[in-house]
């Protein structure tokens, strides 16, 4: 193991394993997403030379972790979390600064953090998780007669890009990080640029727990990148096996694009948002229009409307009651106060698209609120009809920030027709009466067709981390629909199935053996139990 | 329903659901195997317009499979395998005409998809496959606290390439249709053109179960194509979410790239083959070389070598056990009838990759047995040394047929570096001897890392259908090493993860219902059990 002292502050190299990269060209600094002021730090991006070290050290550490037990990333995973807590206060301020979000909000984000790190330890812990299936059965004298047996084993290096809109819990030792390293992947992280200085911290307690519980070096690696080329060198390394994004709908697909070109296909695990629609039912409207606009006026708000879960679309037929509904939305958002957004560059993105696909319409109809000075920003939303919906596809692509847009249909085949108009998506709300239910099943099977999760009267922000959560959708919510970025399931990103057939005993991994030490979950013969294999 | 008469012979026009498709444009007709004379049957290619049609079928097929529950596509399942036993005669008949394969695997095949269809029967009956997840707990008044569940659901309509090597258990009702169908997929099934008359008989026991039972017109539709035309025009639309495809991977990889245009991105399971590796130890080789010889000689020729898990290559250390080795396995050979391979082309393309990549190399060494005459087909192999393997990229790619490729290496670090240029492979195997496992553990882990399955003192060949087998592994034996295409667990192709948050009890699938009258097991809470949720 490399013994290098690791001294960083929140600036710095990118990290080439346990070790600190010394190229010095091009480099870049955070500034201050309240004042615009350069933060302090410098980050310098990773050397040609320096990224294929990093692939070949990912690599070597991965064969390593592969000839260690779970036990050792059990302990990595406590240390991990020992040193975060002790390193939180300066995480959160150095955060706070790079993106402007709340205390409340990254309090809440460093807990949610912590907590997804806790339920992979238990996930490792419990060992149920590698799907271990046994087919053994013994002839009369005793030899085996039939002896197949699989379960999942970690796919490779793994290539992280951190998320904008999540410097904890989706960045450097966020979800994903955290769920390939749990399989037993090796994993290099591509900081995301608005929040380099919180992404050394976290590497830092990366490290640290990382040498002092002995995984190999190169099980962790950090990356800065200017622009976009040291990531993409990386995701065309032959070594890298996966990759895990979570951006706007532009970056995965570029991301996708390189990844397609390689010889060897290997997954790209894209979560790229999405508009996350609302069926507002006209009963519900009518008895209780107002409290559901409360309701969803918080929703869009929150954070300034940067959650990929942020309901951006309400479908509803229109009327009086829906007009009141807008109405209520519009007093709620009058009564907020501008909020920063993640950036400066993240307000104007969002100012421009608001400008190039709404402004100039005549058939949408914006509601903003107060001005927004010096880069704050207020929620605001708009209202246009479905057929003025349906034709410009540019409406169908989320609008990153504090916006929603409401389509009023004119009859319930209208509303029918638009929402089969909706790609995927990582949510759909419905919001309703019981008693309409059946009158719109139609339309709530629409939903569901279009997206990974679907929610009744409730709001879709606020992903709850619990096994049966799924954060993911079909195209282009998430590059595959079979995944999720939440949950202890999203393992199954980065794990395949191996088979060992007629192996000796004492080769097999402790999960297959006939003893199951482990007392793990196993289907035998096809049934699920916790049972010993013994010869009759 | 369509009420249609449905009267196929061995013959005849794309199935568009129930109904038989009317044009007669391009055609073409299957050869006898052995006397190269043509079969009767005229097969037409779809034409654009029906191919459109086909596509809109199966999605409204789907939603109809949708609104259905589990027992109706057991009952179809049920009946399928009725039909097929009823006509297995003419079935086997047409298919041994077709393919030129043996009675006895013939037999052994039809025994092999109908065992297929029943495990798929009884995974359905079970029902637990759906992975249940529910994370529900109440409050102390009886209010829910939290209620998010998640299962399967089917993706939506699949496409499947039938293979050639397998004329019923890879085809029409092969393994690919019959576990999308169990999803709860539809399916179009795009015909191989070495079978195309056992493909008309066994849609037509497909068509007939599905009318008989009530399935949607649509669930399974039959298309010929002359060239590809057809194929890659079903893959590129925009109705079919998924694609499974068995054969070579010169078109596996055409497929996989035309896929990767269409602007959202579906997966193609390709199942393309592979070398399966055989390393043999210098122990195991000095005890028991001629008897391993016999075994490895019985495996490849197997078939006339038209497995896709044939080893084809044999890796070990050079020296006078190898040589007695090779001398055994070509007296095997030598006592072996020449056999008729697929089809003419088949043999065509087998001695033509003999002839380019073999035979112009002076440091090959091909021993052939007899000649073969009139397109029937010995087996072979060829020796060679590690470094000309090494050098020449197209070693590393399967010669369909019967025929193996042996590897002399100097030393124990010269056969672990070859091992290591192996590409990714369904299978690969160890023959040794307990003793010397420990020696050549790193040996191993590769073959571990390059493979799907791994087999110690085994044949590849001969898969076995049961849940822990694994037929799959990385790139390019496959087109991900994340799936299977045997086994039950093949079904997880074709289903992706739906969340229901906060839903009411009588809109949510059964499967997730507080109850569980299914008494599925399910994780509740994160703990695996059949349990019903009662509130506390």
């Amino acid at each position: 193991m490399n013994t290098a002292t690791i001294s960083f502050s929140a600036s710095g190299s990118s990290l080439i394993g346990y070790a600190e990269a010394t190229h010095r060209g091009n480099s870049f600094q955070a500034r201050d997403a309240f004042s615009k002021e350069l933060l302090p730090g410098i980050f310098y991006q990773a050397s040609p030379e320096e990224l294929f070290l990093v692939a070949s050290q990912a690599l070597q550490a991965f064969d390593g972790m592969s000839r260690a037990s779970a036990s050792l990333r059990i302990l990595f995973l406590r240390r991990l979390t020992n040193k975060l807590e002790a390193m939180k206060g300066g995480i959160l301020e150095r955060a706070r600064q790079e993106t402007a979000l709340s205390e409340v909000r990254l309090e809440s984000e460093f807990s949610r953090t912590i907590n997804q790190i806790g339920s992979f330890i238990r996930l490792l812990e419990e060992g149920s998780w590698v799907n271990a299936s046994l087919d053994v059965s013994y002839k009369a004298d005793g030899t085996l007669l039939r002896n197949i047996r699989k379960m999942y084993v970690p796919v490779g290096p793994v290539l992280v890009f951190a998320a904008g809109n999540f410097p904890l819990a989706f960045s450097v030792a966020g979800g994903d990080t955290i769920a390939a390293i749990a399989a037993g992947c090796s994993v290099i992280v591509k900081v995301h640029n608005g929040h380099p200085g919180t992404s050394a911290l976290v590497g830092k307690a990366m490290a640290e727990a990382g040498r002092e519980t002995g995984m190999p070096d190169g099980f962790f690696s950090l990356v800065y990148d200017t622009g976009f080329e040291a990531g993409l060198t990386l995701a065309e390394d032959p070594y890298i096996k996966a990759v895990a994004f979570t951006g706007s709908l532009e970056g995965g697909i570029a991301l996708m694009r390189t990844v397609s070109m390689r010889p060897d296909p290997i997954p790209v695990f894209a979560e790229m948002g999405s508009l996350n629609p609302v069926l507002l039912l006209p009963e519900a409207l009518k008895r209780r229009g107002a409290e559901v606009a409360a309701a969803f006026a918080s929703s869009i708000a929150q954070g300034c409307g940067q959650f990929c879960t942020r309901p951006g679309l309400f479908l509803a037929l229109k009327g009086k009651d829906l007009e009141a509904f807008a109405e209520k939305l519009h007093t709620h958002f009058s009564g907020l106060l501008p909020q920063a957004m993640l950036s400066p560059t993240t307000t104007l993105n969002f100012q421009a698209k608001i400008h190039k696909h709404l402004r100039d319409n005549r058939d949408i109809k914006i509601r903003e609120t107060t001005h927004n000075s010096d880069g704050m920003q207020t929620p605001s939303f708009a209202t246009t009809d479905s057929e003025t919906f349906r034709a410009q596809p540019s409406l169908q692509h989320e609008f990153f920030g504090p916006f929603a847009l409401i389509i009023c249909c004119t009859d319930v085949e209208d509303l029918l027709a638009t929402a089969k108009t909706l790609s995927g998506q990582l949510t759909a709300t419905v919001v309703g009466e019981g008693a309409e239910l059946t009158a719109f099943s139609r339309h709530i099977d629409v939903l569901k067709s279009k997206s990974g999760r679907i929610i009744f009267n409730g709001i879709p922000t606020g992903v709850e981390v619990c096994p049966s959560m799924h954060h993911g959708g079909p195209f282009p919510a998430a590059s595959s629909s079979f995944y999720s970025a939440v949950g202890v399931d999203s393992i199954q990103r980065f794990v395949r199935p191996l088979c060992f057939q007629s192996f000796p005993e004492q080769l097999l991994p402790e999960e297959l053996k006939d003893e199951n030490k482990l007392n793990i979950l196993r289907r035998v013969n096809g049934v699920p139990g916790r049972q010993a294999i013994v010869k009759d």
